[in-house]
């Protein structure tokens, strides 16, 4: 039988969502990542590097994510990368260099998986799953990962549209998913002085039509240092329940993302920023 | 003689822009406004319908925004529509009712020019002129308005990048004028859900290319009154100088924009929301 | 009184196109242009510089264009451009050399107008008035070119929909214009590798649409010289009904566009293929 | 060992792509499919449905392709569906009667495979996968792909630049794929009157940086069925290798893509039409 099977789906209608949609008054779902919660009072945030590169570097960075208040630890453990002679990513040594830094600091991590034939072996060590900008329509994918019965953060495709986008999230609640986190993080569009352009407005669209929370990437759409911190201010202001920061060590040497990563110094600062807005509109950090 | 003569501008290289650029270490230009002055510690909120109808709707919004803590108005009269047959405006009639509503609710008002042989009637009474998104690269009225004197609120096109726009700005700073604010107003993209997408990385940008002040217009990008204030509240975490918010005291029976208006009730929730953020990065409403 | 009065329009809904609109079974409206007819089964090709620069380059190109076969000469008076600090064209003088390049071709022309107060002084000399991409929603510009009862060409703003489109064009009939041509030029998008991307499929829309003729530019679209050919043999395959092409007799020393204009031989080859194209789809160049 | 493990891959700079770049003066690589030849003089028209429904209906249309002078047979098997809930297709039980429409009409087929664990057997019976525009960067299903050395139809996604495609098509190259035939078939735009904005340029783009063929899917662009020859005629006059038409013996009762499926009658005429501009340009259909 063929892996992507689509099993014994209910005979819907095309274009209706009953998993994802919000019910009128229904509450925001609250989705817990070990002691982490998105969607509570609490606005999580996220840091880490683009990739893991070595035991020392995931764990320096991890240490100082804590330090600075963050809640989780992000890294990438296999890369998608435009072209086939980039760094790749180390796979699942990366894997298990995120579990020891797990370990040292006391976050649980997210990392992202890329093909339906990993899905079991990162659900085994990782504590959320990371659907990446490029897979946010591979729908073998979404199956395999809902089926995994993890939680799972997706993020939105550079061209995709907010109704794509909760589709997606269906079929990973229609493969037996529950717990699953939606992250803005830039569309394309024809302006060039960012990567991407943040759609910040993505955030109240969403908490309009899904029970389920929204965090933001800035550091993707800024693709520069200098930007990451006034869109993650407005990612906050706009009612994000979290923020996915790419920090590093010494990100002038980093592998991938050297451009946009912040130092630790750098994110301790945002952290502080983010809180204070947190609480002007009745949330903390 | 042609109407738009260039003259005796300076022979420099197109893309350099020395009266618009921020030199390194350059401070945020203040404009001023009467007593308004976009760029200082205060973000300035400006009120006020997308077309003045008549006197009382005028007077009473300008009263509701003075009330809420709005710090200037704003009212159309003459409208660029993008059938000729829809309301156009009520022209000089309109100027001399917005004139009205200055003098009972003691606002300063901006209107848009649209038309390069309206803008000395125009400027003979308004204390900021408007260049509407679709008259960006109108570059005979860009002059225009720039030796008429008068401080200039220029608003991004949808499809116009930050680099187009600074270039716009120059082309009113060469030709005379002094006090120009950028005001985002979102960009079109492939995305539905809101009328355009509204760009707040903008505002960073602007912040390191400009020392000019840059405020947000968050009813146009929204297109729908309940996603104006996440909006808005963005704008101001993200470093904006300003907000320009479309309000009116029946939005229902607006002639144009009716979806996006704002009750005063509405208006004064989100001037207060805006204010405690404004605060948590240092600044004011 | 205003300037730009919109006068006694008919009380229309907005969004109704009566003057644009292909009624069911309308034919093609013929535009003519002294011996060119627009709509007609023969495709007409337009070539010229972008910029009239001196009496010898435009007089030489006009010569060039008449022997490859085009019908009808550009070229550009005023210029609108980016910065202010380009080149911003001749003025008057450009249009006394276009003048004396028709005596001496045989060519009539077309040519850009910018500002509602240069419309009359360009309708007494040009034989057709082209509404540039930034202008197309340039309002008092096009009632008054409208007004002017001169032939009309319509480009189509970077950043315009079809819908947009054919109200401006609606604007110009509504205002007393009777004979209008419109010309894609490309559309902003996310791709990079040409200036624009030609939207060849409006071709098809807009002949669904609309009983005016269409003509195409696919010089602004390539932005690049080796890409023109392609581009303007898409378009005659697509059913326009005509091409404006970018010449020059020395492209390199260019003052504007250096990079997309064709030598005369590149002119000559392209109107060859295109006329090809033309008899294969039952037209004729 | 993970499955999407990279291998053993050349030392590359990122952003080179030795396998899939035209190398100065190299002539264009012929694909071969059976006895069909893609990037000779001749025009391939490829016909089918977009979903195999039954053996009547996949026979029928290949045998109606046949007769029109297609040379090629399309129809999906496995449906990548933004929603959950839509039509997934027929899987195996569609390949098989892919084959046995194969066998009776005589044409060779292209299908989608959207899972890498897929890849083997559909690559046993089609002669041809194809990648979707969703898939377009799934990188171990490209890797998976180029590994079972079948020929490749690679079309581009909707947000793809021309850049990122190449580096796909590396991907497929790189893992040990030859025969790639790169397919445009729209982008996602601001423009709404089409699905897409079929982007006629990148065959001439992808005509000067790579030596492998470029075919055209003006279906999926049009979104409409009377929106298709145009698009097909544009396409096929600036150069493409080939097309690939959406074709239904009963176009209303599709269960996908109804709107844009030709008939059999329409697909004929298309191909009349578009052998005459072939044979203009100095190739054939």
């Amino acid at each position: 039988m063929s892996a992507s099977q689509p099993g014994k789906l209910q005979p819907l209608t095309a274009g209706e969502m009953p998993l994802v949609s919000r019910a009128p008054g229904q509450p925001t779902t609250i989705v817990e990542v070990g002691k982490v919660r998105f969607g509570a009072e609490q606005v999580v945030i996220i840091g880490g590097p683009c990739a893991v590169e070595d035991a020392e570097q995931i764990s320096g960075i991890a240490a100082e994510v804590a330090r600075a208040g963050g809640a989780m630890l992000r890294g990438g453990a296999w890369k998608p990368r435009t072209s086939p002679y980039a760094f790749q990513g180390l796979g699942e040594e990366g894997l298990a260099l995120l579990a020891a830094a797990r370990h040292t600091s006391g976050l649980p991590f997210v990392t992202e998986v890329m093909d339906p034939r990993d899905v079991a072996i990162v659900a085994e060590t990782a504590d959320m799953l990371q659907i990446g900008s490029r897979s946010v329509q591979n729908f073998p994918l979404l199956r395999e990962v809902g089926a995994s019965g993890k939680p799972v953060l997706l993020k939105r495709g550079m061209m995709t549209t907010v109704a794509e986008w909760l589709n997606a999230a269906e079929y990973v609640l229609a493969a037996g998913g529950r717990d699953l986190v939606f992250c803005e993080r830039g569309i394309r569009t024809f302006e060039p002085s960012m990567r991407n352009t943040l759609d910040v407005g993505s955030v109240a669209v969403l908490r309009e039509r899904t029970h389920l929370p929204v965090i933001v990437d800035p550091s993707h759409a800024a693709g520069s240092r200098r930007f990451v911190a006034p869109l993650a201010q407005a990612a906050v202001a706009a009612g994000a329940d979290g923020l996915l920061i790419e920090t590093h060590l010494d990100p002038e040497r980093a592998l991938s993302d050297a451009g946009q990563s912040l130092t630790p110094a750098e994110f301790q600062s945002l952290t502080d920023t983010c809180r204070a807005i947190a609480r002007a509109i009745g949330r903390d950090v």
